[in-house]
């Protein structure tokens, strides 16, 4: 871990941070000058102050998103303040050029103020396709994202929340087949009420769980518990343990097929680990360390195990997920990234591996898996269009 | 004209805009992504976290410059909104790049509230190393690069003001040169009392200058006049037209040695050029329309004709002057642009045309001489240091 810190320093200095911007145009001599910039420049300027959706023709917009994040909740930092977040927002900026071409740009704000945060990323909308909400502690970032999705005509979307989510679904989907489960006799206990969790639980329930239990340091959440809510547990309340199961997450995981923990290490003990159904399912991504190390829960009978880790197998992963969501939103110029989306993009990460090559240790493709960004933006693309939230006909298409 | 205009249209839309955003680290596999990304990136967040100015060391800060606009007063265009400047700010940072390196991203801003702008550059300062302010009408541009210069401690510069200024000044002090004058015993009248016009004034007395006039639609200004001031023209007054002559353009052109217009088409007539001392020098910078054409200036007796346009001699292009001026303020972490450093920036200029290659048409060096940025960044990097503005010592440059 020293050796790994000290190469990270040197990298980042070496070059002075991982981004620069470059131009596409060749600006060689007098007559590209005129035609780049002055005066040439005004005609396309012109034609966006006639019709503003000659703003994706013309500009950089239709290929470039915001990573915009306030560091309040950076990777296990925690609240690390806006300037400190930049190496994140710049390597997030890396990932959506590399995997999907996307041209991102870090855009910190020193500020915790909700309404602040919404009413800079509206004033400066116009340059950003998309915004890529990055980083930012609960419950902010879901007053935020849901403010901006009502108020932008462009999508936004917290990779924190929907890219775990998506990525996690997948890997499920596939250890599902693997295990010879459907989703209607599936049990699934959600551990840590954070942004993660709750995006998890959403996105199951849109997708067609209907045996979902959401745990906090509580226990489990249901309608009508009367300790530690907040309005989006009311929410989760609403549409999961219809049995209003009370209890602690060692009583709500008996006899449940699947255990996915946003939560702490050590969470999930090998005993909770046997007492649920045969062949169980286990994703633990608490980080750095899982809430259970993949051995151990083998050896309490689990059959699939992921975790956020790179060292282990089946790393649930957002870079399989954001680049393709973005590109295929920008693709069609989406106006949202809606759940319909959410679950294509899922199905084309899980469907990428077929049934023969599934086994316990693989059921999410690799990080560098090259297939998948592709897979994803067409998937969401196809999607986007067919639920009609593109803002482009298909024969303008390019 | 219509050539142009289709051939920038055939341009823009073909690269779908100008400017991309890219990597300067490899990301081909696990080991590259756990170095620029998770967990690797964790150690230069915790090292900025401990000691704010670290972030000059690993981050994109340090070479990176905002172009900040509201759309207000673009090129000759006006008021044509955030969202259609777009082209306009992708082109300076198109030239920001090919002339000094430097990394620079438009931020476009839909606001014409002078507040909410000085907020919302305040709150993502973070990012960036400096801030260009671009295409801000008057009196706004004022406001808000006054208030943003006491605010931030990084460099803030309206290029439409300074940047005019610095490039009209350098050639100016080549026709003198020329046409034998001293600083001294020249009477300057500038005409147009606009962002640009008013930089101008304070950038010729600052270096020197006693005998200036500045006249706006209303004629002469002069301290305690009664009609059509306002502040900004209240301190032109203070130290400019010290006899309080009154009259318009024609009265206190007589005489003049020098004529700098930033103002209208025709302003300037060959009755006044007559008027004027032998060897006159005009500046004529109406855009796209000079205040007067320049062979009816040499016609009627000027020795040295500068304009805005490329193809007449003597151009005053801004881009002479920009990048070099924010390499050279980044180079040693400067934390403001000075009135001593923009007056390095001129001397820099107006130095590369050695005294024996100087001519009535070559007063200003051509905007593709590779020479000039280098050498602007290190006259004002020099100037910097010894004004004492820098935030980096000596030891650590690089």
């Amino acid at each position: 871990m020293g050796d790994l810190r000290d190469e990270s320093l040197q990298l980042h200095r070496e070059h002075q941070g991982k981004l620069e911007v470059r131009s596409k145009v060749k600006v060689a001599n007098k007559e590209d000058l005129s035609l780049a910039y002055s005066p040439g420049v005004a005609a396309p300027c012109l034609e966006i102050a006639q019709d503003g959706t000659k703003i994706y023709e013309y500009t950089m917009k239709g290929n470039t998103v915001a990573v915009v994040t306030n560091g309040t909740a950076v990777l296990g930092l925690g609240n690390i303040g806006s300037a400190a977040s930049l190496p994140v927002m710049e390597g997030k900026a890396v990932l959506f050029k590399e995997f999907a071409g996307v041209d991102a740009f870090p855009i910190t704000l020193k500020t915790t103020d909700t309404d602040e945060i919404v009413r800079t990323v509206k004033l400066l909308d116009a340059g950003f396709g998309g915004i890529n909400l990055e980083d930012i502690a609960a419950p902010a970032c879901f007053v935020i994202e849901e403010r901006l999705k009502e108020e932008l005509d462009i999508p936004v979307f917290h990779d924190d929340q929907h890219g775990t989510a998506i990525v996690t679904l997948a890997g499920l989907l596939n250890a599902m087949q693997l295990t010879g489960r459907t989703k209607e006799g599936t049990k699934v206990v959600v551990n840590g009420a954070g942004a993660a969790g709750i995006a998890i639980v959403k996105l199951l329930h849109a997708s067609g769980f209907t045996d979902i239990v959401m745990c906090d340091t509580k226990g489990a959440i249901f309608e009508g518990r009367l300790y530690g809510m907040n309005s989006y547990k009311e929410e989760i309340g609403s549409f999961t343990n219809r049995d209003r199961t009370e209890g602690l997450l060692k009583d709500v995981i008996r006899g449940a097929d699947v255990f996915i923990g946003v939560s702490a290490e050590g969470a999930l003990t090998q005993d909770m680990v046997r007492s649920m159904a045969p062949d169980s399912i286990i994703f633990a991504m608490a980080n750095p360390n899982p809430e259970i190390l993949p051995h151990l829960a083998k050896e309490a009978g689990a059959k699939v195990i992921g975790t956020g880790r790179s060292d282990f197998p089946n790393q649930v992963n957002n870079v399989l997920a954001f680049p393709g969501i973005f590109r295929g939103a920008l693709d069609v110029r989406a106006t949202e990234i809606n759940e319909t989306m959410k679950i294509a993009a899922v199905e084309a990460i899980a469907g990428l591996l077929a049934i023969e090559e599934l086994h316990a240790d693989y059921v999410i493709p690799a990080p560098f898996d090259r297939r998948v960004a592709p897979a994803v933006a067409a998937a969401v693309a196809e999607t986007a269009r067919k639920s009609g939230v593109t803002a482009l006909l298909a024969t303008d298409e390019h």
